[in-house]
């Protein structure tokens, strides 16, 4: 085994690793940690969630004395700050590793590369860019946060292969299989929230959890102008997992007090878009947001800049229909040319359906 | 390299000299013929068209004398009646061929396993089935003419990834890009007909032809039930492809005439139906009927049973669009659980787009 392919290799166990914290560091990054001597690996851990110690720390800790002279694998480039924990390189250079294999730099300008530097400013040599690409993806709801100061937002919709998210009756149960709706609990469970509109509870009273599949429940926010919502809902059963009922001020004041009753939090905002929803999800904390809402409350995110990657679940199957609502609400384009362009298309099967993937 | 793996590549020899007849040979089959002796390839040949030498013919005139005791590869069952040309089985016993490996049984009923049949009692070793779902795919169209008695149809469209044909406005010049349209000029060159509705003609003004990329063009294939078109359109030329123009008894007579000036073939057929249309097709010996059509068209052709293969093109944009046209019309399907299911399916990237093929 040649080296290069040895790091990419460590450099994937830190991902796993990573992974097993999948929705439940906000506003802190997903991250692993591996310590190699001599070939071997002496230490593991990542982070758990915010507040508690960093990757590198439980990795350290594992391997204890044995870490002197080691390389030290981490996917995000170790912090060099005080934050809620003392900073990384502090312990890595107390611990007098030889080497840290970094998989991509802190994407936050302001600190970024310092870590890096204070590592080989005290002889510890450094390596950076090792399985960058899914180093970036795995933490691109964080990385958005960093820069854009604004929670990374995913459309995830299903649709038949002409088109259509429901018939004509607005009967939808279901367009994909149980393997994409097991992709979908999966999917949750990696977010912070989950949006929809008040047409997808009136209609579908939806439960918007993970069903037990795989980690921790999103919260379920829900968008209404109106406030017009049944007063018994699955989303009102809070014992499981946390409701926000997004509203205007002053809107249907009874179910207001109905629902805090039960255990959801109502806020109310005026006016009530897409953007103002996500300010406040930011201000929260929150990274990664799932909009799980049709067309009409799609579109509005997308043409405030909500959205920033596309699932498009595509059953094989043709249930026509001129009325049958479709994916999208309407954006204003009027030529084909001017259609919003995707980019880092991927395909996936997901048993009969077609998952296709992409930013915009 | 194993003798099984033998035979599959030179079946697949067969496959790709039978292709080079693409669009030309129905009503018959596309067969390509191997010969091998010692290891060796002797000779080959494909069916060029209709009423000219099957495919065995030109590699056995190509092996000559050498054909003794020497292996023939045939992607369909040689003929053993008289047809437009004698028995295949016939010229194979004669040259003393001393076994015959076949793709697939000939699909008719009253003929199937004849051919192998009359090899075998006079004493040719007869192999059948390599690389036999190969074969029969690149003779759908044949097989399904001759076991249903009816067109082989394809249903073709372009959609972006949340399900539009077009804009609000019905601007669609283009969903998908050039690679795709190059893909899909291939695909008219592989088919005998290609069928449009009056809507297409007058909103695309469309040539339907192959862009001379390659291959034969299709016939081009117009239904209008009241013949309101424009006299002038590209169809209308027919020097370098031909059109029929299907319309109901007496719709317009003065622009039936000036088509039929223009050397458009004018059919009145009462009632206008898809099925209608294909029976003529059919009649006319034609195999492979591609329905380019809007969702009206396209929604009446599968309802008649005239579609068995969904091909979709799906560009990575996002137009949106509550009333932007999507590529089906009404089945009359109200519950998601009625939707047409598709086998087979198939995904491949073309350059950005996606084309996802599947049988209804």
């Amino acid at each position: 085994m040649n080296h290069d392919n040895f790091d990419q290799q460590m450099m994937q166990r830190c991902l796993t690793l990573a992974r097993q914290a999948l929705g439940r560091t906000s506003p802190n990054p997903l991250v692993g940690s591996v310590i190699v001597k001599n070939g071997a690996i002496i230490g593991e851990g990542f982070h758990p969630k915010a507040g508690e110690p960093h990757a590198e720390i439980f990795a350290l800790r594992q391997a204890g004395e044995n870490a002197t002279g080691a390389t030290v694998y981490v996917n995000l480039e170790p912090c060099n700050h005080y934050g809620r924990t003392p900073p990384c390189t502090e312990a890595l250079l107390a611990a007098k590793v030889a080497k840290v294999v970094v998989g991509m730099i802190d994407p936050n300008p302001l600190v970024s590369g310092q870590g890096m530097e204070k590592l080989r400013q005290n002889g510890v040599e450094v390596i950076v860019g090792v399985e960058e690409a899914a180093c970036c993806q795995l933490n691109e709801g964080f990385i958005h946060r960093i820069v854009h100061k604004q929670p990374f937002g995913i459309l995830k919709y299903a649709m038949t292969l002409d088109g259509k998210i429901a018939t004509t009756t607005g009967h939808s149960a279901w367009v994909t299989g149980p393997a994409s709706r097991q992709v979908v609990h999966e999917l949750r469970a990696a977010c912070d929230a989950v949006i929809v509109g008040g047409n997808t509870v009136r209609r579908d009273n939806p439960h918007l959890t993970t069903h037990q599949v795989s980690g921790p429940n999103p919260l379920r926010v829900v968008m209404t102008r109106n406030l017009h919502l049944p007063s018994e809902a699955h989303l009102w059963d809070t014992e499981g997992a946390p409701t926000v009922v997004f509203t205007e001020w002053g809107k249907n004041i009874p179910l207001q007090e109905k629902l805090r009753n039960k255990g959801v939090e109502v806020i109310e905002l005026t006016p009530l878009t897409p953007a103002e929803v996500m300010q406040v999800l930011y201000e929260r904390e929150l990274s990664t947001v799932l909009w799980e809402c049709g067309g009409t409350l799609g579109a509005q995110a997308i043409a405030q800049g909500c959205i920033q990657k596309i699932l498009a679940f595509i059953a094989p199957k043709i249930i026509g229909g001129v009325l049958s609502p479709s994916p999208m609400g309407d954006l204003g384009l009027e030529k084909m040319t001017d259609a919003l362009l995707l980019k880092n298309i991927s395909l996936r099967h997901i048993d009969e359906d077609i998952l296709i993937e992409g930013y915009l």
